[in-house]
């Protein structure tokens, strides 16, 4: 078995793991959470998303969150699902920004009322401009392995996204099992095969723990060479289905398997414990 | 990475997950458990303790449990820690034993007041009275990986037991992650020098989820040629020390990845999830 001396851990909770909370989060708390990441190692978290406050109210402070953490100085990532959104990161000076394309059509169509090929088509220009800005840009395959409309989502249809981000000059590209339903034979020889394809491509590994795979997921997508993976703290959402069941995996989950495995990670192990009530105290799930 | 086409699971529920229980448990009910899991496809399965019914009230049935194993026509396994438990198990004509030695003195010391070298003694005698009686020899390494009295136990603290119990001519021998503190670069790394070292010898891994690490270090003692693992219905047991708490690797959990590893265990996934909530009922802990 392979275990690489290096891996990158980005902390995606107070974006990817608030977004869909129901309750009202104040900007301070979420402030509060940022700062105690920072300060347990993390150098690279997704913390804003510039969408609409009427669909999504948690993120209606985006700006605010950019500006503190501009005034931390650590690299954040802000979601941007359209052109209005990126004008916004823009505007902001968000260093990393993240734009997201369903391998499944259904999805696609269901989560942003566009299908794939529209949203791919979509991308081209704001590629263009966020390169324009010196962005980096991270592209997200959401749904690559399982999606709750279609059901499995075949490895042609990850490669139809992937192939279209590589040409637009994506930074990296994150494989999202947004659903938790990838496995470790399916992570493994995913991802092997996407490297095949792209061998100059950075790709990340995002797993759920849906069904308490997500560790052995990690492992497996290591055997292929990943060696960046996102999780998020006291593994806030994932779109978990009842109280307490387990969504994003878990930055103290992974952080424990990789501090073990020897892997260095640059993260503060005891102060990411620490960190895990407080982001429980932020969702409703807890 | 390596996926086996084949897997035996030995489910542990009826014995090591219910032994521990505080409250009693009728024999009628364990009777229903063991009769579900016997329908859900498993072949083997460990049933029965033959200790004192003062000490672990729990077990007080093993005689009738034994009885109904053999009506039901199971393999089933019978843990006999010391000489008088198993000449119970042999009237009981158990078709195999479990004995156990904590790769740790300190743990075994706590556990059953004798040091790790005294209890290896003592296996002589019950080793060659099983095999007079032609029964099958599980031989379990408790605390394989750490343990809590003296944190991590080396691996030449479960080499000196193996070396015994590969004389003594156990069939099977059971590395045991009691407290759950494995990871899968130890589970790589002992599993693949215990195979160097015992070609001839038949390894069992068993992980508690803990640490939420038990699918992972399946998956990398399966890169090691481990072939058999055990798991309980529900993860009863395993020694959690708060409520809901993982404790062993749940049979559900593991029958549900190995199968979507495309793995024959000969077990039925639908059969397995449908006996969980009775698992659960006889639990404290749920």
């Amino acid at each position: 078995m392979y275990f690489p001396r290096k891996i990158e851990l980005i902390e995606v909770g107070p974006r990817d793991g608030l977004q869909n909370e129901p309750i009202a989060i104040p900007t301070s708390s979420k402030k509060e959470l940022i700062r105690h990441l920072a300060e347990a190692g993390f150098r690279r978290m997704e913390t804003a998303a510039f969408v609409s406050p009427k669909w999504v109210p948690q993120m209606a402070d985006a700006e605010e969150i950019s500006k503190y953490c501009h005034e931390l100085g650590i690299t954040y990532l802000a979601l941007t699902p359209n052109l209005m959104a990126l004008e916004r990161a823009i505007a902001a000076k968000a260093p990393q920004i993240a734009v997201f394309v369903g391998a499944s059509s259904a999805f696609n169509q269901k989560n942003v009322n566009k299908t794939t090929e529209q949203s791919l088509v979509e991308c081209e220009e704001m590629f263009a401009l966020a390169k324009q800005n010196g962005m980096f840009i991270r592209a997200y395959v959401s749904m690559a392995f399982s999606c709750p409309y279609q059901g499995e989502v075949t490895l042609e249809e990850v490669r139809r996204v992937c192939d279209r981000f590589v040409q637009l000059g994506a930074d990296e590209i994150d494989i999202g099992d947004t659903n938790g339903f990838a496995n470790p034979k399916m992570a493994y020889e995913r991802f092997s095969r996407l490297k095949d394809w792209y061998p100059d491509t950075v790709f990340v590994g995002h797993f759920h723990d849906t069904r308490k795979m997500a560790l052995a997921n990690t492992l497996a997508a290591m055997q292929a060479g990943i060696e960046k993976f996102d999780s998020s703290i006291g593994g806030l959402g994932g779109c978990p289905f009842s109280p307490g069941a387990a969504g994003n995996l878990a930055t103290e989950d992974i952080s424990l398997m990789l501090s073990e495995l020897g892997v260095n990670t640059g993260v503060h192990l005891e102060k990411v414990k620490q960190t895990v009530p407080l982001a429980r105290s932020l969702s409703s799930r807890f």
